[in-house]
């Protein structure tokens, strides 16, 4: 059912092409279901009766007090109110001893706060609207209040759409009055909701809260810094309440959460913020099986009740496995498309280039069938797929037309064998097909085929091709991490693949101490549609074992560690736990193009709140009590500072 | 029901001398009545089938798998295993062909983590502990595990009370073991999560996160500042979401809640933290009634099942009489010792000091009765009473003892008549009493028999006097403050009292244009046994006025809060809202000596983590990337900083 009212709201939708969440009616919906006995009252406290989008003819009759934004007015003798729950129609007075009711009714510009009473009655014959949830009824008015008086809008509400993400956060306020944003901060809030219920009330978890005035953590660079009284100390925001999370077991408050603010200074990047939220969870006493199992119930009791229910458990991959067919540690499994490796049927080649790509350690031939690239795939495309990897992988991409004969730059095609190519067809289930081929290190190869993967989605589904169904959710964990990872300017060196807390996988601690770089961790990732939306670890709870990998392993300085080594000594258990990013978890949920569309006053990507202007100067006799100073750049720094500042913000 | 459980933890209890709450039993009771229909799962997900404190006479013949924390063994007999739920007796096998299990739980240190699992059996007959829930009962091992080995604690858990503070908090983790730690977290999140259901799932709020890295407010001179790599560009922690809130309400979010972090940067001050927490809450189309039913409903709601329901509506006093009766704004009502005005019994006096007083604007003579003080009041504390008045408010108190005849320092009796004995009597109700009297400005002698007023019901308690019933916990509301008050340093401009969103009292807008310092406002505190928990106000909604308080009344430069300003002209609704301080309230329904002991990882009055060492020196390459430096202190200053930062934490 797609009333008028969404259409109303149509140019607030997200521009995604996708049609409009007729947000009401999904609220209450779900709030019946949240709370499992009672619809909440909307109207307690304040000075209405009754919400707009809720009168029905079940009210006919009723005397109601409506208070609500004027969306429009008809002829001067139909006023439609809105608030957050929906739209309701006024029928303005036209008898002469209504004439105060009449002019506030005629006279307050649109987008004005008024509140009406009056009676319910229903529409005339044949003017019901079935498209509106209040098409059958109208409100008589007997008196109007005007709250508040609207000036002229910097843009009309309706035609949000056309404004620029700049002056949607300028002016945050009004584009919060849109359909789509009330739908995302209430699903946001509601799901957070059931979230507590069954962390709290299902499974005795403990809301703490940490502090995030904090001290510098090893390797923190991406931590904003704060000033104290002291000269030279500062605190610092950390990124996780990881530690605290950890000492909380210590503690003995053995199932611990916290819907938890967390900060990372990662400069201008698109689609970050520079404060972010996380569904923060540790357990003591927990496997990674235990941990699965929490996230999957938890997700399964809080998801949107106008959408498909999740079937659990999740499916499973290990890290290798992911890297192999999907190129990537997130794999989107919603579509195949998957990586197949092709070199033992190239063995004996002939063709240079996969010879020499076999030779060399770790050389595979990987392929990848793009369904239906031949029908859809232009020369335009398969050139710029293989600039793409030329750019990016210094690597080669040869394009196999096995079906149709469009062999156009296919080095490749060629040489392949009348057996070689039928092993193809029957190895990838080619039909009017395109297969990337790539030779290199097994790695390498894969994750170039990882990225040309999703590009051609893209490009298909920019040709009309259905591959990722917008509907459906997803959920992969990806398990079996490497524990350590050589750094990528010193390969001789090793460092954490996630953090120096994760536990080692049990099969393989006695290589920690002979050959780190092949023990695997025990680190999961939640991964939806492709993004990763969560990840955990069994920690390390033996002060030896952790100090081994902190020193020995990691070179890190252990003294800033004392306290969490210390606390590990003093009867620590074995415990686990997992974050989930709730910013990007209500994004995917909510369809919406971007996290600053599910948090209420997002800063721009370069970290401004556009709408109050932060951050901001302050004069240096502020920051005199935290004996800072400002250092400002030279001249030419400036300059350059000065024309980074005035790039437009999106 | 006082088992010797809570015997065991007794060390662990505040030092206010009261009894230990016998936290498991209540945190079943509790968790029980919060979800209203079944029992969180303790269990669920982890090794464990049951907590320790759990199992009763109904488990016996179960198997079950128990993990905790060595409590203490008895003669390599018995081993008592705690966890955060209670303690329970493991039998620890004798017989040769279990000789491992025996060597675990015989040699693992107190306070060593281990898993055990065997059969519930009863105690043999005589062998029951009545006062302790499992004390009918004790496991009888099959196998264990030594999960975490405890290496010698610093001290021990049990003789906790003894510790300085300076250890509990450099030790947070092991403090945190406590039963009074565990009780007022547990409790916290409880309450917390019951406030959620009650304005989430019950009155339809929807909550939502604001920033809180903004910017600095006019006259913020008590935020941190946080540099951003901008140079020169500072964010502002928010001292609350004061400003976002109100957006929100422009934005059609109309019933907004947040458990918010905020941040107030006041240097060392005894039990304030920089960061804390408030239940922070705001509606559009309410009035000032609406807000009050709002929280009576809300802590009733939320309110521990093991201390006696509150009655609502809460009483509610004007700013005028709280001042007059209480000598503040935020009485503890749970006592009398009210001011009375004796300023007409004295009007023809001869006694020169209360003439003086009465011939001055404001001239009042005020008096307090202090029952029984005759029989408890010492010669010294009158003495300190006399020298803190004169210390603190550069005014002189008079002691009369009207019935007995110890009339020390007493110049005011001999001058007394008759009649005026006579009406004093009659007017405080005085018997064996003592009658505190002052003369001077109203406010000024008000405040100060306000202070003596605490001041004394600290003696007489110290005496053995009951004058506040610990049980007791009385809610009030103050409202009608004044709008403005005269600035402390230029007496001739007006401050907010609150803040400059603060609507005027609707009954006194006209005074607004002419005799400013006359308005009240919509402003009310919610009081809790003399402590302020909450303070909120129906705020300005129209542009117009909002400007007029900034600009022409407070002296504010506009600019700095164009955003807002703009935004109540694009129709924005009435609104109003509050916010609770929930580490206070937290810290008085517990009985908490601190609000340390009700947050987890708090920081010392100094500002410190003990525990980590925060805040912490920076290598100054690691604030290049924010454009500042320190400036050290010159050599002098430094010394003193130095000495200043070795001062004790406590």
């Amino acid at each position: 059912m797609f009333c008028w009212l969404s259409r109303l709201f149509r140019g607030l939708s997200r521009p995604t092409g996708k049609t409009t969440q007729p947000f009401w009616g999904f609220l209450s919906r779900s709030l019946i279901l949240t709370s499992q006995r009672s619809i909440p009252e909307l109207s307690s406290f304040v000075a209405r009766t009754n919400t707009c989008g809720e009168l029905r003819s079940s009210h006919l009759g009723q005397e109601v007090t409506l208070c609500g934004w004027i969306q429009y007015r008809r002829q001067n003798i139909f006023l439609v109110l809105r608030d957050f729950h929906g739209l309701v129609q006024v029928v303005i007075p036209q008898d002469e001893s209504a004439a105060s009711v009449r002019r506030i009714l005629c006279e307050a510009p649109v987008e004005s706060v008024v509140q009406v009473s009056g009676t319910v009655i229903s529409r005339p014959p044949g003017q019901e609207n079935p498209k509106m949830p209040t098409g059958e009824i109208e409100i008589k008015v007997k008196t109007a209040k005007l709250l508040n008086s609207c000036k002229k809008l910097p843009f009309e509400i309706k035609d949000f759409v056309k404004k620029t993400e700049t002056l949607r956060l300028q002016y945050r306020y009004l584009d919060l009055r849109g359909a789509q944003m009330q739908y995302n901060l209430r699903l946001r809030s509601q799901m957070v909701m059931k979230m507590r219920e069954y962390l709290c009330n299902l499974h005795g978890f403990v809301d703490i809260e940490t502090p995030t005035l904090f001290k510098r953590t090893p390797g923190g660079a991406k931590e904003f810094v704060v000033p104290s009284r002291e000269p030279g100390k500062f605190y610092s925001l950390p990124q996780s309440p990881q530690q605290f999370k950890q000492l909380l077991m210590v503690g003995g408050l053995d199932r611990y959460f916290q819907i938890a603010r967390c900060y990372r200074d990662e400069g201008s990047r698109p689609d970050r913020q520079p404060e972010f939220t996380q569904i923060d969870i540790e357990m003591s006493f927990v496997d990674q099986t235990g941990i699965q199992s929490l996230i999957e119930g938890l997700l399964q009791y809080s998801w949107p009740s106008d959408k498909d229910p999740l079937v659990v458990p999740f499916p499973s991959m290990t890290f290798a496995e992911a890297l192999a067919s999907y190129g990537t540690d997130k794999p989107d499994t919603r579509f195949g498309m998957k990586i197949v490796d092709i070199s033992d049927m190239f063995r004996r080649t002939e063709i240079g280039y996969l010879q020499d790509a076999l030779s060399k350690p770790q050389g595979t031939i990987k392929a990848m069938c793009v369904p239906e690239g031949a029908k859809y795939l232009k020369r335009k495309d398969i050139e710029s797929i293989r600039k793409f990897a030329a750019d990016h992988f210094n690597q080669e991409v040869l394009p196999v037309f096995l079906k149709a004969n469009r062999n156009w730059n296919s080095l490749l095609a060629k040489f392949i064998t009348e057996e070689q190519g039928l092993g193809l067809i029957r190895l990838l289930g080619i039909q009017e097909d395109v297969v990337l081929v790539t030779a290199g290190e097994h790695k390498k190869a894969c994750s170039l085929l990882g990225k040309l993967r999703l590009e051609c989605a893209d490009l298909l589904e920019a040709r009309g091709v259905v591959l990722r169904d917008p509907a459906l959710f997803s959920f992969l964990w990806v398990v079996d991490f490497p524990l350590f990872f050589p750094k990528e300017e010193h390969p001789q060196e090793l460092e954490s693949a996630h953090h120096p807390f994760t536990a080692p996988h049990p099969s393989d601690i006695h290589l920690l101490y002979t050959e780190p770089q092949k023990v695997r961790s025990q680190h999961y990732d939640l991964v939806l549609n492709g993004n990763e939306v969560g990840g955990g670890s069994i920690r390390i709870h033996n002060a030896e074992l952790q100090r081994y990998v902190l020193a020995a392993v990691l070179k890190e300085d252990v003294k800033l560690l004392s306290h969490l080594l210390q606390a590990l000594d003093y009867g620590a258990p074995p415990h686990g736990g997992i974050a989930l990013g709730l910013d990007r978890l209500m994004c995917l949920v909510t369809g919406a193009p971007s996290i600053r569309d599910v948090i209420a006053f997002p800063k721009s990507f370069r970290g401004h709140d556009l709408m109050s202007n932060a951050p901001d100067s302050i004069p240096p006799e502020d920051l005199k009590p935290y004996h800072i100073q400002v250092s400002w750049p030279t001249d030419s720094a400036k300059e350059s500072s000065l024309s980074h500042s005035c790039h437009p913000e999106s």
